[in-house]
């Protein structure tokens, strides 16, 4: 038997009351766009990078992006003590198996650089070249808390065109590439 | 003659010359994703919006959304003062002249909401239902510099799905709406 029940959602429903509002927004905010990119740190010698949709230009002159990282994941840490982050821009054509090795797993068990293609940026972080459309990296000026993340304001230290191919969008990925949300996005919606 | 000098940004070329490393960057900026979206905002009597491109999810418990809007714009004005703002996601169907009424035009000049369909939200502001797939408010947790823009932190506070159309993305804006950046954006690239 299903029981409705008008909860503080202001909705009727099961779905709603086993998840809480936090579910029930999810369906509109999931019209917002995305693309799909690899964004890299260091500290040291520890190399990693993460998959992210959450990134946007904040600023033109300068030029600055914006990106939001969950505070659990490596690449949060190493963000945190080196002050500087590396960004690919990852085309449609980037395989499910690349995703998942930077989206779905974390650099605390396997060293995701071992075998791929990339090189060290003015910064010291490494860019990833590998299915990359453009590549870019900044130097944190500032940050900010939202809840589980926190997004890094980065200015802009030096860009790369890496190819002509068409940037991969959420979209695209989900639509095409059949793809999820790791559990640890901004986006994620539960299994 | 074309007098090429190696300048601060490692590059050869007149462009790179005449605009600064800014411009050169822009290229590979460019190749980062967005939708397009009104964000809204009011002070008591006045209600304000404008077209935002840099806006995204920065958590998914609870859910927050971020946006980046330039400090000189009212619609900047009015979300310090309230700390509240709403968003339209906009459709694909979206004409140039109701994205030029919202990012081309001030609030301070004209008052941007004659005639249009829209309702006012749980926080007070004002949602644009006109050509919306979703739209949502939040009230502002938090904020941070990124030198001309400010990128404010709003949890989520209410939520609608206004149609199942497809949502508009800037590419699609620019290649077959055939639309341009305005001067305050983060994307703005000159004439």
């Amino acid at each position: 038997m299903f029981i409705l029940v008008y909860n503080k959602c202001r909705q009727f429903g099961l779905l709603t009351i086993l998840r809480g509002c936090d579910y029930m927004f999810q369906e509109a905010l999931d019209k917002i766009s995305y693309g799909l990119y690899i964004v890299t740190s260091r500290d040291s010698e520890k190399l990693n990078g993460q998959i992210v949709d959450a990134l946007m230009q904040t600023a033109a002159i300068p030029p600055a992006v914006s990106i939001s990282i969950n505070k659990n994941n490596l690449t949060h840490e190493l963000i945190m003590k080196s002050k500087v982050f590396g960004v690919t821009v990852l085309s449609e054509e980037t395989p499910m198996i690349f995703i998942g090795r930077f989206g779905f797993k974390s650099g605390r068990d396997i060293d995701k650089f071992e075998g791929i293609n990339y090189e060290i940026g003015k910064t010291g972080t490494p860019l990833v070249l590998e299915y990359a459309v453009s590549v870019f990296e900044a130097e944190v000026v500032d940050y900010v808390d939202s809840f589980t993340h926190t997004i890094f304001v980065g200015k802009i230290v030096d860009t790369k065109v890496v190819s002509d191919k068409r940037p991969m969008t959420y979209l695209y990925y989900r639509e095409v590439v059949k793809g999820k949300s790791p559990k640890n996005a901004p986006t994620y919606k539960g299994k």
